[in-house]
């Protein structure tokens, strides 16, 4: 059966060079990266007329030089790397490229990098395994308070299919600043993660919706009506409390066209940095909505004199909100944060009123790594279809 | 309002700079591609040691060299580009690269390229406009005549979820060798084109499905669960009849799971290439199922010597579908196709039985840009949601 597609594609591959894009569509000279056995990993590139070839990456070392053999540069890691989903891209004469031996690319904010996984460990969770899947939709809600029509990604478990009639709990899950309603499904692997430890009964099956956090954008770059405008961090929109107080829109959309349980005791909100700090205001603001709630890596005020309504009062709303017993309150950051002091500020004013609360702190700062590991563990601590209230 | 913003966007990159992924995420030195007014284009690349730097794409002229100026090399395309979808790449001192200011990227068997879209006309219908957008979903679907749960893409009209009753036709539309269940709604710009046409009331709201259509991949590179393994044409069974044997599987899941119009006036069929004889052999094997065929550049036969059942009788098969009055059975194809006189030699074999159907003809070739101008003209031909039979 082999020779069907060999023939069709020698044929195929013929004709393509009289094209014009010919050039755009080609083999890949060497393969890059590989991942070994002993989770070592090497990368290649074919650059015969460059003096200099780097790796940059999210791992030790940070920064390595290819050496060449016969135009082909190569560099292997030291050590086998920890179990985990890495990023990296090349520097070919100070010019920093992507790999062009591997399409498996991800966008933050404004770079893409290219990404490979090591497994047998903590990235197995971010793997597509052999598991039930769930489906993840690009959906368009219209916000009446925003006047926007904007969109969303829904992820919904494979039992809501196969389950036409059941309810399920919702997590609210969102993103940090220059990121968007992809940033989670792509560089946080959520869709991968509630998969796997739905599969392996450590999460409850829940719908997870996951908002574009930046009012002033409608959808993702290239996803919207600005068309393709390179992402950048400078958005003036996005703490201004114009999303937090929308935010019931979003409820009532979900509420309206998935089968949920509309109750506060199966409803979760958490988010990273920016969205940490949109969850810890939109769950105070709000405390009839949100019985979990995650801040990972949260900011916790915007620095600004002069404070719109729905930061005023902070105390004040926090001791509503923790009046009425949240069954979890979950705060994660990494030593090396630069929210970390933020955090230990917020964790005293938390520990003066005597607000319960879950704290968990792992190595490391800023980044996605941990997101995802704050992602699967908060998934876990939360038993969202509980009948209580 | 923006001081927020800038305040936390400042603290943020100041804090990135202890990490060890700080270099991966940083500004672009330039901006590139830029499409001016008068639709001619300037691409940029800051890459002072570099010797020659090249822009290879799908627009005249194919390939052009930059010229350097203080590390920055810079061209214009001489002539205002047609309104279009373009693909480029860079190539530095021999090396094909990406764009490095360019966030937005598509990718094809496996070779990424940048993008950018030339505005005011036909790629009109390739941008997310300000009309009503319908949603896209990845699902998976279990197939029991192929033993696996593989993965789709539907796209549902925004009319969908405001009409909670209605029910819609359905368009399954099919990709070609070496694509998968992302190709058509990624460079066929699928969501885009349906959205628009719906909106200008030239294509009625229909649900599109797009599978993967070489079963020996649940999914598309990197979404399955044999990870990241960089595309090939090489896959040997996509024109087996394993695909169209098992095609009632995604039709009775479709139909269980959306509110669909499960009738034949209302179902769709249409592919490029590889997915263009996907469509041709479905339709004929199940003259029950498909009122509208859509053959886009496409493979007539597989060129082997012993035919699997499903691809033998053909003319009988045909006789049996034409008998039944297909509402169009639709050719189209470029002049410069290596599957021309394919193409020619099968309308040959319908004329002379008489069948009717009807013929497009455009300019090029095997490419993007003829597929999604076949789908936007095939689409407004079907009326899916008339009621006959």
């Amino acid at each position: 059966m082999k020779r069907i597609a060999t023939i069709f594609l020698l044929a195929f591959v013929a004709a393509c060079y009289s094209f014009a894009q010919q050039a755009l569509w080609e083999k890949a000279p060497v393969t890059s990266p590989e991942v070994h056995a002993d989770h070592t990993v090497t990368f290649r590139l074919r650059a015969p007329k460059a003096v200099r070839v780097q790796v940059v990456g999210d791992f030790e070392p940070f920064m390595a030089d290819l050496t060449e053999t016969d135009g082909v540069w190569t560099y292997t890691t030291p050590q086998p790397l920890p179990s985990e989903l890495y990023s990296y891209s090349f520097i070919v004469d100070g010019l920093k490229v992507n790999d062009p031996s591997n399409v498996f690319r991800l966008r933050d904010v404004g770079t893409v990098s290219d990404i490979f996984i090591v497994g047998n460990g903590t990235a197995d969770l971010y793997k597509v395994n052999d598991v039930p899947h769930g489906s993840l939709a690009k959906v368009w809600y219209n916000s009446p308070t925003l006047g926007a029509s904007r969109r969303m990604a829904v992820y919904t478990p494979a039992a809501y299919d196969s389950n036409p009639r059941k309810r399920f709990p919702v997590l609210y899950l969102l993103h940090g600043m220059g990121g968007d309603e992809n940033a989670w499904s792509e560089l946080g692997r959520a869709a991968q993660i509630l998969d796997n430890l739905i599969a392996q009964g450590k999460a409850e099956p829940m719908i997870v919706v996951m908002p574009n956090g930046n009012v002033d954008l409608e959808a993702a770059p290239g996803e919207g009506g600005n068309g393709f405008v390179r992402p950048t961090m400078e958005l003036p929109r996005t703490m201004d409390a114009c999303f937090e107080e929308a935010f019931p829109d979003i409820v009532k959309f979900i509420d309206k066209h998935y089968r949920t349980i509309p109750r506060k005791h199966a409803r979760a909100i958490a988010g990273l940095s920016m969205g940490g700090f949109h969850s810890l205001h939109i769950s105070k603001q709000y405390p009839e909505m949100f019985d979990y709630v995650g801040l990972f890596s949260a900011a916790i005020m915007p620095r600004i004199d002069k404070l719109p309504a729905l930061y005023q009062d902070f105390d004040g709303k926090l001791s509503v909100q923790f009046s009425k017993h949240p069954s979890l309150y979950w705060i994660a950051i990494g030593k090396d944060d630069f929210l970390y002091e933020e955090n230990v500020e917020f964790r005293r004013k938390l520990d003066r009123s005597g607000y319960p609360y879950e704290y968990f702190e792992t190595d490391g700062g800023h980044i996605w790594r941990n997101w995802r590991i704050y992602l699967s563990t908060f998934v876990q601590k939360v038993s969202l279809s509980e009948r209580r209230d």
